[in-house]
């Protein structure tokens, strides 16, 4: 199958992708008979571009660094909306990169709704809509032989969603631990060397880890989403991000760190889901762990994460949680994924 | 399609696979739409039999349980050799998990060669066959559209090919550091914690983690077995295990790790694939780790690799390396990843 993409979002996540499939191309090609082209681009900010002929990515590329916009892109129809975009383009594929939102998940939730319902595969790095409605898309998804990957929501590029669904399918899961956001960890990481909570949090802001108003990740959210959907697609639960119990990093004081390295101990911010008579359930909160814990040795904007399983007490896997072209990354992984598929279904 | 296993080696991981299949059945039909008879088990010592109905392996487990032989089952064809059970069962997967022969790879990949020829898939934890002739093994694989599959053979069940070759691909892995052998870690542990190399072996054999014959662990031919297969398959190596620059542990005092300790690090037996001109090299060696190294803390059986790749710095996997159901379960894992494809195939 040749992909045909319609990206929605062309923020940096979808531009990295974007840049990837332009460097990658012939080896994609050689190495797994990818094939793609994009014919659509939709973004709030940026403008929107459609052409079934395929948009010359580059030249996209170079336009929203160089002016912030695609709207001078010369060929094809422009300026629809989003929904209109993933309605009328020839895709067969919708790579959604908006905004997260964990209030209502919108607007990925109806982009996402609306290509599954037209029968579009779908790949996104977006955790509204995951967190709050997993359930209702996949099911959607399979009743319309979709596939709805989304590997970037939890530990970024790192393998977290695959390693859980398909590497260890056939174990069942008990018990799910870990470090699911950069940002607090590297200002924990940077609290137990002696700086405050206020200074550390401004250097991760200008060092790009922390946004502008932080408080989805400090106040634990970000956390809460991503244990959320874990819990949901690795655990078979069914709770929503405000079901977590939640306590961000805010409290936590140089004297709280400072007392926990004198016992030999790490403060780190701890994302759990466990099982609890039959019912699944999660938290978020700073804990204490100790120094045979390997939670506590996961540094800086590093993520982790340690399941328990029936078969083997611990399996973890690390990585980069977010930053660089990660994000980016996880989304072509999720579409290489759907190619193994559907080449092994031509053979 | 309904698997259709031929079990060659019924030694621990292959009793600890049947197992799983009798306890799982209900399971793996419902989850996975898996399903399966065992039509021939064959092994060395414990006797072989054959029958196309479908062998019970709730009776085959008891008996090699009580006797240490299947030589009593009632029903079904016996006496057949390994190769004449691979040449006449009505399988269409082979689970090779006979012993590991780094000279020669025998008998496993005789096995594996002419269950491939014959159009069989392959599952394995055999390390022999995969680090002395991956290349010729997968291409004939690929000529007769079988599948080839050996989790087990690295890491055990904690997944590490599946995550290179399916995860994360599409990323460039330019170097491998693992800690690949529980045994030698295990003795590096409690050497750490002031016993002599000779009391830290004898405990590791007393709990099951050593051989009688130990030297595959401590010489780091085990190691550099492993670390082939990781060039070869996720690097496209061409290497030999003797083609390892190869150091074992058994030159190691305590004074060195006392030295080590002193000075804030730790000895672990490392392991490494890079490429040096073009070329994948590997090595084993013990190592002095620094604090900030994440392998430095995977402690006892654990194992671990940390993969760069072009677009992240450091992923990492940590898990059971051996011991428990863990190989059979790898064995499982494998098994089901060749269902996920088959039934897509048909849907």
């Amino acid at each position: 199958m040749k992909f045909r993409l319609a990206l929605v979002g062309f923020g940096r996540v979808a531009q990295s992708l974007a840049k990837t499939l332009v460097e990658k191309r012939a080896h994609l090609k050689r190495q797994f008979d990818f094939d793609y082209k994009v014919v659509a681009v939709a973004d709030t900010i940026k403008g929107s571009v459609m052409d079934q002929r395929g948009l010359r990515l580059e030249r996209l590329l170079s336009l929203v660094q160089e002016k912030g916009s695609i709207k001078d892109y010369k060929e094809g129809t422009k300026g629809l909306s989003a929904i209109e975009t993933i309605a009328r383009a020839d895709a067969n594929v919708l790579v959604e990169a908006t905004w997260t939102n964990l209030q209502d998940g919108e607007p990925g939730l109806s982009h996402i709704r609306k290509a599954l319902r037209k029968g579009l595969n779908v790949v996104t790095t977006n955790k509204g809509p995951i967190a709050l409605a997993y359930h209702e898309l996949a099911a959607l998804a399979r009743r319309r032989g979709c596939h709805l990957r989304f590997e970037g929501t939890v530990l970024s590029g790192t393998p977290a969603i695959s390693l859980t669904t398909e590497a260890l399918a056939g174990s069942t899961i008990n018990s799910i631990r870990g470090i699911l956001n950069g940002t607090t960890n590297y200002v924990l990481d940077e609290m137990a060397a002696g700086r405050t909570f206020a200074q550390a949090l401004k250097t991760a802001q200008e060092l790009g880890y922390a946004e502008a108003d932080p408080s989805s990740d400090v106040e634990a959210w970000d956390s809460a989403a991503k244990i959320t959907i874990l819990a949901n697609v690795v655990m078979g639960g069914r709770i929503r991000p405000a079901d977590v119990t939640r306590q961000g990093i805010t409290g936590i004081t140089p004297e709280d760190i400072g007392d926990a390295r004198a016992k030999g101990k790490r403060i780190k911010l701890v994302a759990k889901a466990y099982r609890d008579e039959g019912r699944i359930r999660a938290q978020v909160m700073p804990e204490r762990l100790e120094e045979s814990d390997l939670l506590s040795h996961v540094s800086g904007v590093l993520n982790a994460m340690i399941l328990s399983t029936d078969v083997q007490p611990e399996v973890a896997v690390v990585g980069p949680g977010a930053g660089g072209d990660s994000a980016g990354y996880a989304l072509l992984s999720d579409l290489l994924a759907i190619n193994r598929i559907l080449n092994d279904e031509e053979s």
